[in-house]
């Protein structure tokens, strides 16, 4: 992969990848690749933020915070309609039903949607509905999902897996590429390390490091990065200073209510104080910010 | 899940579990599951030892490997005919064929199978040729590949996965219950860690956490756990006087040369030593072993 | 050390300390305390970077590397004279000569200067030459230098242990200002993680955690927290948009040449260039930046 | 350090250190190192018990206990006098008073004396009561202190720091023999993961991997491993199948209302059934046990 090992004493600076990945890797597209759906591009100069609630539980739920993220200026909105739950009783989404009303706050907005896929068997299903299909963590090494998503060519969000390295998630998303969607967006979410004051420790570190060895996008999830709403805006900020793309951030109307995640999601209040901080250091580090929507 | 929490000094000597299991937990069935395959009996006092390849690479590697590991007193054979594997340039597997040479390998000695179905739409054809299913460790939280396995009869192994606590693996397996499935067997393989010297770090602690809290049986697979085949003696007898019901351990007739994991797979005279190494602290622990195949 | 636990659904969105924190708690100084030395503060507006090498290593080095991040706007010259190494055949640092000169270094530039100290016994000869004792990440447990250090009055830099928790961070921290020294910075410098491309992994989420459970100033060592030096700017300005209040950051002469971590150093040009951008994010945060030097 | 390389697939069977260990590392002494105290051999056939209290609380405690521990076989008596407590404010030992305790336990009992040594200054004090001074975790990389415990020539107990490498581990023991003193015992503890169900996950993989890196003995210590009594037998028999020399095993009279680590505390029923099922085990892998006390 690294042709050149950069070494001042040594050692090397970049990382050993074995087997070379042939379409992932830096080299493959030096100038970057962007990923465009509905008329937003994800990993050119502006920073695109995608919003909304854990789970879509319910018609006003999602409408209401559909519109309120995009007022506060997000692009795309996120929702879970199929959710990975550690449980079997636990809530599991609204399923089907779920992306019906997607794609209704889709209609109603504008915003883009993006909604997570868990079995290679849905992808038909999910796609009719959404813009852009998101593997999820637990399933980043799911090499069938990951195969038969490469088969479409829809927009694909790829979380990291919570201790996958970054080896191993340039791997993934190269098993995307290898079936032909080459439209990959790599998301940071944050790594399970030993620290339990947070739900997981979001590693900053991946975005210099991702953006060296790929052309992809690279967008960060401060939400279950932290796990703690309050913490999310110092993330979110921190994530755009480190040279992210673009966030996943979670919206909820009413946090103390909502069905999974509460914790950690940001009222829309908060989410629109959080907004304009983040476009003074998109700008601070050259990037651009989309107009407030009117 | 845990009616008394025995405590000395105010801490918690059990862990919460929520919301609590219903069919995994140990009050569920108090006198321990045994899974029973091909009239051998998995949770029951007889340590039972599962070997074979990595990967099912030919007909005779198979074979050959069959007969060795049978001769040496392993019960079941353990093979990868479908192989997840980091990259997409690396060697996948047999598939399909890989099955029909497990299954003359038991047709010729006795042994039975266990192999990994790593999708829901493999399952029947994976279990037209196995006795055991194994969902690895990178599938432990495929939800809907846990639920698929949950809705057949045949007995399963369920891997932890890397980075999986015992709540999460303890749910994994109460997925695949619920479905109505409760022949499971948990198989503690090594964790993630900071520990850079061994592949993962074998968590020995499981074995004793696990049997506390649930009633399935326990094997553990030290090949994984240490990543190096010298290692595996010392952990594999290690796992029995920690309370393992069995083991799961690589055997390649031929190491240096096979197409996976050869560095943590033991030649087979290795394995026979370690084999009579074992049957000694299995005695030693109370436990019971097979009298070796005459 | 909360009075009050902020849930929203159930769960604690504050860490939980036990015993409480009785002097380093926000509680205990609500509006923050601020460091001050050589008329210079820290943990108020202005962001405060500290820069030098890894090691003191001759008088010629320390003096122009001194003169180069005083003239790119650093306000406190780091450097180690005492060095804690992993093998007991490195570099061990110049010690009480290597003092010397960092006294020399803030005598023709102004600069104040930082330095560990690793043995109580110590404390008196690095107190005649530093303006800050540095107490690095091996020792935040040894807890008789928390003690010594606590009984001086020289402000105080505290390294956070590789594998220490944000409780057990701040615990350290309650160690030395029970002694009477309240004059104590917090250093986030990258915790031990799973992940191999980087030399550690750099947690922001301690930033605002911090923050919020202490009334302490916190700085961040993206030096350490990375191991490359390309990848230092990024989370430096990633470090100050999640709040820090200032960084500490390694800079040499030349780096390939370094007797250690050269490969985390900046360059003195490069070292530059990350100034006027972190004075760009500085100021978007709302945080001041000095005027650069004449 | 290693000569050779053993290599099946091109990846080596072993650790590289660097730089090399030169007193430390197993070619320095192929036939192993045997510390000797008070006739007992740690590092030869027999397996040696090191048993007792967290700390030191009263006499009567002591005694009992050093009473008790011995009648089931232990040749040691462990015990703190200094504690290090990640708090200021909970008990921090009864330092020479619980150091005199000791010395008069050994007296009645005839045990020998391993105890926890935190300070340089303390080496002549602690050196007149103990037979073995202590290094705990978190001082394993407190260099100041290594090296003065390597000038002395009492026998040496180095526990593994919590998130130390096997490396990191063996060159804090190339500090301590550098100094002169070889009679070094390693002592793995558990290390911090990401599992929180155990207070540590006792990493029985570093026996093997430091046996065959250093001549020097291996004890393990379940109770800080697991941090949980009821799963000290396990692991205690776990560590001896792994090829452990000897254990380090916290035992109280009264659990319960012990002023330190009460919950990983064996009480001396437990320890002594423990130690009858230990002997079984030490006999499986060819080891000796002493006989019983009469």
């Amino acid at each position: 992969m690294k042709s050149v090992t950069e070494s001042t004493t040594g050692c090397a600076t970049v990382i050993f990848i074995d087997p070379p990945l042939r379409l992932a890797c830096r080299e493959a597209l030096p100038e970057g690749t962007v990923v465009t759906v509905r008329g937003i591009s994800i990993g050119g100069r502006e920073i695109v933020v995608m919003a909304g609630p854990c789970a879509v539980e319910s018609e006003e739920q999602i409408l209401r915070t559909a519109e309120a993220v995009k007022e506060s200026g997000a692009r795309i909105l996120r929702g879970g309609a199929y959710k990975p739950r550690t449980s079997p009783y636990t809530f599991q989404g609204l399923r089907e039903e779920g992306l019906k009303l997607l794609a209704e706050a889709r209609d109603q907005t504008g915003l883009a949607v993006v909604t997570e896929v868990m079995d290679a068997r849905h992808i038909d299903l999910v796609s009719r509905y959404a813009d852009i299909l998101q593997i999820g963590s637990r399933n980043m090494q799911n090499f069938t999902l990951l195969e038969e998503v490469g088969r479409c060519r829809i927009p694909t969000l790829l979380k990291r897996g919570m201790s996958a390295t970054i080896e191993e998630f340039l791997q993934a998303a190269e098993y995307v590429m290898k079936g032909g969607n080459h439209q990959v967006i790599l998301c940071e979410r944050g790594i399970r390390t030993f620290e339990t004051s947070t739900r997981n420790t979001l590693d900053l570190n991946a975005v210099p490091m991702l953006k060296r060895h790929t052309h992809l996008p690279v967008v960060v999830d401060p939400s279950h990065g932290t796990g703690l709403w309050w913490m999310v805006p110092a993330l979110a900020c921190a994530a755009i200073a480190a040279g992210a793309d673009g966030l996943l951030i979670e919206v909820h109307q009413n946090p103390a209510g909502a069905l999974s995640d509460g914790i950690q999601s940001l009222a829309p209040e908060k989410f629109d104080v959080l907004m304009r901080d983040l476009r003074a250091v998109a700008l601070a580090v050259g990037r651009t910010w989309l107009a407030r929507a009117e």
